[in-house]
């Protein structure tokens, strides 16, 4: 199996070390990942300016490459320029920090993985459930396991498995749940501040207001110790109010604005 | 009404300022939009860096605020810290480019409706079908009849109108039709170059493979000069796989794993 990871803390970050020693367990591991951290890019991709590749070493041997840009444009440039074939799968990953609910929307690794998906090709977005994470062991384990799975059964090209690790020890993992995305939010607030020159500047913070009960959901299962998986994907019509819409008959503001 | 206006394209692009002129026919309007082009950027929202606001003047008036951040951050921004009260609506555009298919997930303009709809504020994000478009009245018009209609009819919170108008003379468009999202997607193409120095760069190009034929697809609407409006929502779980999932019975991966 030919595994490309990528993630959007950077080629040099710990969660992306240990995902490539469990992953190189069972594949043949390419590392594509942003040469600087790109936390909460969505899935941006760089067409203004051109794209660098760096060959990155650790310990004195080649461990991957470094692109100047977003994880999604990582997965694009390692699966169109620098991999001789399409990988079987695209691991984006670990991340420190959860990727549930509202947050999936602005994730860069979870866009990685979707960036795969878009390319046919599947994949599995992983983050363990706290910033300051220092154990990615677990996580590291969860995605070997989740790979091979994923090689033997196929989910639809288009889909991938966004995971969500709880940041307990290894005992106290409630077991593994299939989830939705949740509905917890933000409730966002701009710190303001004052600069030395007497200018305002703005700070984005805020708090998650959960309100996912429902323990098939993302960010209920992670709050239980369970392990979440959810499969998302890039289709984002509301098919619900696709045919309320139908019902609106909006060809009649365009006749009556002839009249 | 009150309408928060913003875009991709930048707080001095000719799409917004034409988009101004035709929603203050109908309500108040507040222009929150970025200082810079932020083409393609995703749903990216700025948290490494503080974010400043700026008074913009056009003919030596107050024409709105130009913050130096992403489409989603102008959106939060304006309904958390620059508008007194949440608008009625946001308007998004108007864009030069269609966003139709697979750019819904790259694009600008619709992250900014998107980061409404998460906020519970109905939103349309609409753009012109071709990067060099110069007239963007029709589509303005399109604006001003849709955000009418939105305001009387209400969608459900969380969904957006993606909005694409063809780039014809008003008097060969088709009419409108309720789409889905097509599932034309860019065949990839990195361009490589040299710099003056010897090292490589590489430009992302491509051509879009147009697999839509149906006519209630967003894709092939367009290109039949339909104006195509297109309900999409944030929740990104793939409903159909979260029920194949369960049937894969991940928890006995764990329970083998302590054996």
């Amino acid at each position: 199996m030919k595994i490309l990871v990528s993630n959007d803390d950077g080629i040099d970050s710990n969660g992306l070390h240990v995902l490539v020693k469990y992953l190189k367990e069972i594949s043949e591991v390419t590392v594509v990942a942003p040469l600087k951290e790109q936390s909460a890019v969505g899935h941006a991709i760089t067409m203004q300016i051109p794209l660098r590749v760096i060959n990155y070493f650790k310990n004195g041997d080649f461990f991957g490459y470094a692109v100047d840009g977003t994880p999604a444009d990582c997965v694009k440039m390692g699966i169109r320029n620098l991999m001789k074939e399409p990988p079987d799968l695209v691991v984006s990953g670990i991340n420190h920090g959860s990727n549930t609910a509202i947050n999936i929307i602005y994730s860069g690794t979870v866009s990685a993985a979707r960036e795969a998906a878009i390319m046919d090709v599947p994949s599995i977005a992983i983050s363990v459930t706290n910033h300051a994470v220092k154990n990615f062991e677990f996580a590291g384990k969860v995605a070997k396991i989740l790979a091979l799975e994923l090689h033997q059964k196929k989910v639809p090209n288009g889909t991938l498995l966004n995971v969500n690790v709880p940041d307990v020890p290894e005992e106290m993992i409630a077991g593994i749940l299939v989830t939705k995305q949740g509905k917890s939010k933000w409730d966002d607030i701009y710190e303001q501040r004052i600069d030395p020159y007497g200018r305002n500047y703005y700070w984005l913070t805020g708090n998650l207001i959960e309100v996912d009960k429902e323990i098939q959901t993302d960010q209920a299962a992670i709050k239980n110790n369970y392990v979440s998986v959810t499969p998302i994907h890039f289709d984002l019509t509301d098919y619900e109010t696709y045919e309320k819409l139908k019902e609106w008959k909006l060809e009649r503001l365009f006749d009556a604005k002839n009249t």
